[in-house]
């Protein structure tokens, strides 16, 4: 029950990592083709430039009809395995027809 | 005389390069304390997150009165020294008070 309203929550979501670039750009694709009319792309730290790169991926190569609807940026507190409080920059990009 | 302009034209552009980012978060506060009333910050590939940091620098912890005018990312088309044409994605972000 749980698991599903997480799910359900963070469907128009996708949160950049580690991995290749391709892959995030896939998730944001395959979630505008199920009719999501607008889909947050989150990044942190060093995976900023990723998460620019995927929303203009979207945009410029696969999904003409896409628009980027809101930038925001922002500083995040992470709290560290020892307790310690560190600050990390964040992105959040709104890509949707 | 040309130089001049240049210099003038580029009087409120802060480009983030691969210098530590105190540096620009240095450049970006003396051009505000100067009175100019918005800064562009820009950044290509890998030095977009470092803009990212310098902007919310320059906000939270330096001038709480500086506010995010705009932020645009956009795909820039670079040639390498042989000739091949690269995409690398950018990113501009306006700060002001």
């Amino acid at each position: 029950m749980t698991e599903e309203q997480v799910e359900k929550r963070d469907d128009n979501v996708v949160f950049i990592g580690k991995k290749p670039t391709i892959g995030y750009v896939l998730a944001v694709l395959t979630q505008l083709n199920q009719g999501v009319p607008e889909v947050l792309i989150k990044a942190r730290g060093k995976q900023i430039c990723k998460a620019v790169t995927v929303a203009e991926l979207v945009r410029k190569r696969y999904l003409p009809e896409v628009q980027i609807k809101d930038i925001k940026i922002d500083t995040e507190e992470l709290t560290t395995e020892d307790g310690k409080t560190v600050r990390v920059s964040a992105i959040e990009i709104v890509v949707g027809k």
